[in-house]
């Protein structure tokens, strides 16, 4: 695992390059497909309205731990923090300027991390804090937190990627307030965070939402499914790399008038039609690159009401889903101001 | 309304005949479809192990109001209860002997409902404990919790009859001890209740799982599906009267090695996938008149883990499924004694 897990780590400057990058799909085909999260060198930079308040205030600590970067921070609100991101490459590579980013910061009292999974989310657990069955294969039974915490001594606090992205949104962004709700995010992949209850939902391990069935439109769409595991779940037809593998254009280079948005958001409203049905959300949010493509929210809206087709009697649904299917309001820092609430989390449960 | 809202109600001894039923679908159908769940005349037995103490205990009221029948209980649990059955007919003619029942006992300190839908939910609506948009159109806009409350003047509880079942379940049967599970029903509809963080789910209104869409099996099935809202989502793919409708024959005539079965289980597993992917439930409890067929839980929990393909990484689910996708402990009185723990909770909260 290399010296970063020693005491011994020499401080790592923020803008020095990182080791070499491997990618399983070329770098050029995931930047044009997803320039808004693809991340080719390092970005860092002073992100709050506030300089950091230094020993005087409770400072956390925040990893975003994505499949394409790290994002990093430090501060204690989307007013207050500190932001660098490092692109995802092998575990050692990736995690020494990590480590090294947040070293440079003393007082920090706890850290939280949101991470790409599958995950071990168990405290009990030997595997707690690994990420486990990634067909990422350098990542593979990775001990992500027990890294961070023996790097860095500090109470943590450990989820899914989405689930700390809904921790964000609930906190700061889009869902305050709100007891139920979903978080969900169309990209690379497609994932889904839920408060139940203003609990966060994880149960035996933790959703894997992108991988729910829905009904294949055989007819209009004989593009047969990229789920490794199950070709034609939701994540199969409707993630970004579906849809440059079924029209041989990224989802960025293609018209807002294509085809392609209105099959896109059929796919997408019969697996929130299914999320309703189950979870019975308050409002839902959809993040990720896919939809960045802005004019995706009313086609989804619309199709979203036209298959439950007036059974679910609420007002909310039926005259107000302008507000039900919402952007995140955080943008795509939901994830890791999240993850400063997971270190809030920690620190309570350090000290109680 | 009629006379049984008033003080004036005489008693209505226990084995009168009810009035006049009514019913969309022939009796003949229904019986032979669904004798299990089907009693044409009152049903009234001591069903506990011990007699009931009288005043000395806690003894709290139970309905579990049911789209054929409604079954009411008076007891503090399944050593320790008294039951009867009412055939649903006009909220009128039914609410009668149910009023009835309970003013045979002095001591109630509570009463507890879970009832078809769906329903109003939320206590600061003007609408609490209706029946709202219902199907059954005598029954439409009904207000059931107030009716009982105002006859019987107790503290009140009141959800819908899969999440009541689920509570019954996590009290004294299949769910003992467990935080995060699912129970699902499956009969003339399909519903389901969940528990995560070991609270029930309610959300926005309360799930209507029945209604997820799921892959239809056009090649092997040409049926259209029986849900008026939806035509194939599960509830109309794989309820009791769209496997009737299908081949013609009710379930019950069904021989286990017809292969409607083998297409119900996979219907049903794709439903399961779908709430194993969103929920992440640590046990299914499959109960209702068609889970009566025991031949189905092996056909299913195969074609679970076929469909899940090894993505789920659980031991619970790839070795130990007997134990996962389980009957209820209670058999068809989860229900009932669900809205005995409502009553409970809602004694509670009168005296807190």
């Amino acid at each position: 695992m290399g010296a970063i897990f020693g005491a011994s780590l020499p401080k790592v400057a923020s803008d020095s390059p990182p080791a070499a990058i491997s990618h399983k799909i070329p770098l050029e085909t995931m930047e044009s497909a997803f320039p808004h999260f693809y991340y080719r060198f390092l970005d860092c930079s002073i992100l709050g309205f506030q300089q950091l308040g230094g020993g005087a205030v409770d400072v956390f600590g925040a990893i975003e731990a994505g499949g394409t970067k790290f994002v990093c921070a430090v501060g204690t609100g989307p007013d207050d923090f500190e932001m660098c991101s490092f692109p995802t490459s092998s575990p050692e590579a990736t995690m020494e300027p990590v480590i090294g980013f947040f070293r440079r910061h003393q007082s920090l009292r706890a850290i939280g991390i949101g991470s790409f999974g599958p995950v071990e989310l168990h405290r009990a657990s030997p595997d707690f804090g690994h990420i486990t069955s990634t067909p990422k294969l350098a990542w593979r039974n990775f001990d992500l937190a027990g890294t961070v915490q023996r790097a860095l001594g500090l109470p943590l606090g450990f989820d899914t990627d989405v689930n700390t992205a809904a921790l964000g949104e609930a906190r700061w962004g889009a869902a305050q307030g709100i007891s139920d709700f979903l978080y969900l995010t169309v990209g690379t992949g497609i994932g889904g965070g839920a408060l139940v209850n203003g609990k966060v939902l994880h149960g035996l391990l933790h959703p894997e939402m992108g991988h729910i069935r829905i009904p294949h439109d055989w007819a209009k769409d004989p593009y047969p499914g990229a789920c490794p595991y199950h070709l034609d779940c939701l994540e199969g037809l409707a993630s970004g790399p579906a849809i440059q593998a079924r029209w041989g254009i990224a989802g960025v280079d293609l018209g807002p008038d294509h085809p392609a948005w209105e099959l896109e958001a059929h796919y997408l409203a019969l697996g929130l039609a299914n999320w309703v049905s189950t979870l019975s959300p308050r409002r839902i949010i959809m993040g990720g690159g896919v939809m960045q493509q802005a004019h995706l929210f009313p086609l989804v809206r619309r199709q979203l009401q036209r298959i439950l087709n007036g059974y679910i009697q609420s007002a909310v649904i039926l005259d107000g889903i302008e507000e039900y299917v919402v952007p995140p309001q955080l943008g795509n820092r939901s994830g890791v101001l999240g993850a400063l609430v997971l270190a809030e989390e920690a620190a309570s449960r350090a000290d109680s």
